[in-house]
């Protein structure tokens, strides 16, 4: 059977028709989360073909409609901040989820800017004449329906719904049940500005409930969602990447390494190494566990020791670590294997010392989460190595692991940092929300 | 937690430590399958940095081996052989697991084909000079294990083991039950064929066991195999779709479509047809349903239909296509909705006419397995807006369906074809048995 089986009539009655069988499953098979997804269906087929002109014309009326209605989404949002505030939310999470005429203005730059990136559809990623005269090529298409389930800042809910328009995706948002006013506010102003220039409303749509049974109700809709991006906590993405049968790309865990080997630049490694932890401590790419060679070990933790704690950093130390602790500036307690797993995401470090290059490559391999591992070296076979041998979305060399972005990487844009292996795996930009498709020409070819 | 955790030390020991989670619903801890599985992680860590030469010499001592050693396949064979004529096994079956000493020559001589191939690993996909000097390489990278699920003929063992060998990824191999003693065999001189070049011979396996149970242990495998290939029935793919935790590719169902439009050369209209639909029938990219657009009718289906007739094939017609089927050789039964849904793999076909390309479209959106769909125009207007609007892996103008084929293709071997969205779509070589990782050099980069 098809797996679009559901797409070709309006979609109630296709809904209604041609229920995924994981509706079975306790949910009422014309609930509204799939009612959503089949509109979601029909629209993706609607934008698809689209060329850039009509896409870009959208993006722009979308910017131009968040600062026109921006006291709309403050509102709302104000509604969101009330009920964060009486629950007893902390004002670092309730400064995330604010919503300001500044910050709207700031969103709205960002859609024009997704406006004026090239359109990943239509690309040649392949093409060839085969030998019999064919015409060969493969083509970037969109991926059809994209699902984002993510958690708090709002400014989320216009920057995906962007990123998924211009690659010719239609999207279901499924935001922070904490953020629901505010996502509201600002998923209307974004549908009313897309039927405006023309194209499907249902292209951006939020999905309906707040409670964790339309998350799963999502996971379940295969053959109406391509896809699911999780972005946001490691026990969200878990439940997502155990439960969903649509297809996953898993983000945005990191646990990050940097290893100071044996021959190396005292400076550049202390440098690099507060860099990837202190910069931003909060993010997926900042450093989690230090590693340092033996032979280094004297002359690289007291100094690293110390910069460490100048940069308000706890460190979390093996017995090795914890021999250079006396004289140092720093706080060193004792790490567990817990340490090693744990992303910290604060102002703490799990440090160790290693006997030589593989065992901090079996150690990366045995704790890290894949996402990225800077080396500090001056050894060229030492960096060729450790590049070969470590398996991650990102190996640095001589670089800080805060790198790892789409930004940096000059993507211009990024719908999330993927830690797995199939489909995308590192920084997502536009193209990683495409597909692609084969296009066979020929002049009346048989075999 | 990484996905990696089990990936340190050796199989046993790590797997005790740190069994995936979904060995809690039922299997033992260290069920045979999940120490195969360890095993093929730890051969998979090996592997994966070999360049070139190591692996190309495997595959031709593989390839040597299993012409000195053709004999014992062959007794083997006979085993399966004998079990399944006593099970009344079909002829045509029996037949496809069959190996001779051509076949093994012939298999044999795939193997050298695949060692010729290029390498994938090491390609580089995008590389860039960042504006801050930082260098950006994006490079091809094994997946890692790869799990293939297939059915019957023994050859796909080495095929799929090779070209997992030559993408540097250690592979589990489920075969058929009924082909378990050939299977066994042929696994068993590759081992030692790669062990003898010095590779480990963990890099390929025989997942133990004939029952489903060790499907499903494969499935819930995630952390120790990377990506799982069902190659086979529509049961055996839907199945491993929806239960696997692994993330899987999905495979070769093809229910595929050619419409021949109101502008058209009929001869060619005729040739595309009976080619499409009964050069191979039992194959995924042969057709299955026919579309004939209302103008065109009259003149193309008399035609058509003594065509199919004399190809031996049998019409399953909607009631404009039986209007037809007086004065014609054809045998036409009546068409139900099952028919439009059937891949029927034999010489039948479904037909209708349509009124319109778009509703040819729209008749493919709502059916279609999204594999293969060809249209038959002189109408290049016909042509771009049928290639733009239907989202197949494969579409094909004036050309037939059986194309689709990673042969044909020209990337001389095919692991089989994606008809999912993500990581690979359409015939899969040996590119897309790889991820990738990026690499940024930098000479002390910091944010």
């Amino acid at each position: 059977m098809s797996t679009h089986s559901v797409s070709a009539s309006t979609p109630a009655s296709s809904v209604a028709e041609a229920p995924p069988a994981s509706s079975a499953d306790g949910a009422a098979p014309l609930s509204a989360v799939l009612q959503t997804a089949g509109r979601a269906r029909v629209a993706a087929d609607g934008i698809a073909p689209l060329p850039r002109a009509a896409k870009d014309a959208a993006l722009l009326a979308v910017a131009d409609a968040l600062e026109a209605r921006a006291a709309e989404a403050v509102a709302a949002n104000a509604e969101d901040i009330a009920r964060a505030r009486a629950a007893g939310t902390s004002e670092t999470v309730i400064d995330r989820l604010t919503l300001t005429p500044e910050r709207i203005r700031a969103i709205a730059a960002d859609v024009r800017h997704v406006a004026a990136l090239p359109d990943p559809v239509g690309e040649v990623v392949r093409g060839s004449t085969l030998p019999n005269g064919i015409d060969l090529r493969q083509i970037r298409v969109p991926l059809g329906v994209v699902g984002i389930i993510y958690e708090a800042r709002p400014n989320v809910t216009v920057d995906a719904a962007a990123l998924c328009l211009k690659s010719g995706n239609a999207v279901l948002l499924r935001g922070s049940s904490s953020a629901y006013a505010s996502n509201a506010a600002l998923v209307e102003v974004v549908r009313d500005a897309v039927a405006g220039a023309g194209l499907p409303a249902d292209s951006v749509q939020l999905v309906p409930g707040e409670s964790r049974d339309s998350v799963r109700e999502l996971m379940r809709a295969r053959g109406l969602v391509d896809v699911l991006i999780p972005r946001g906590g490691a026990s969200l993405i878990r439940t997502v990447v155990e439960e969903s049968t649509v297809p996953v790309i898993e983000t945005g865990t990191g646990n990050c390494h940097v290893y100071v080997d044996a021959e190396t630049d005292l400076d550049m490694a202390v440098a690099i190494l507060v860099n990837s932890k202190a910069q931003r401590p909060s993010v997926c790419n900042a450093a989690e566990t230090l590693l340092v060679h033996r032979d280094t070990a004297d002359a690289f933790l007291p100094r690293a020791l110390d910069a460490l704690a100048e940069a308000g950093v706890t460190v979390h130390g093996d017995e090795r670590v914890r021999g250079y602790a006396e004289g140092s500036k720093a706080t060193v307690l004792a790490a567990t294997d817990e340490d090693w797993a744990t992303e910290y995401l604060s102002y703490d470090i799990a440090a160790a010392v290693v006997d030589s290059l593989d065992d901090a490559v079996a150690h990366i391999r045995r704790w890290s989460s894949g996402h990225t591992e800077a080396i500090v070296t001056t050894s060229q076979s030492a960096a060729r190595r450790f590049t070969r041998l470590v398996d991650s979305t990102t190996v640095a060399v001589n670089a800080s692991t805060r790198f790892t972005d789409g930004g940096q990487f000059g993507f211009g844009a990024e719908i999330g940092i993927s830690t797995q292996k199939l489909h995308a795996r590192g920084p997502m930009g536009l193209p990683e929300l495409t597909s692609t498709k084969y296009i066979v020409t020929g002049d009346g070819h048989t075999r």
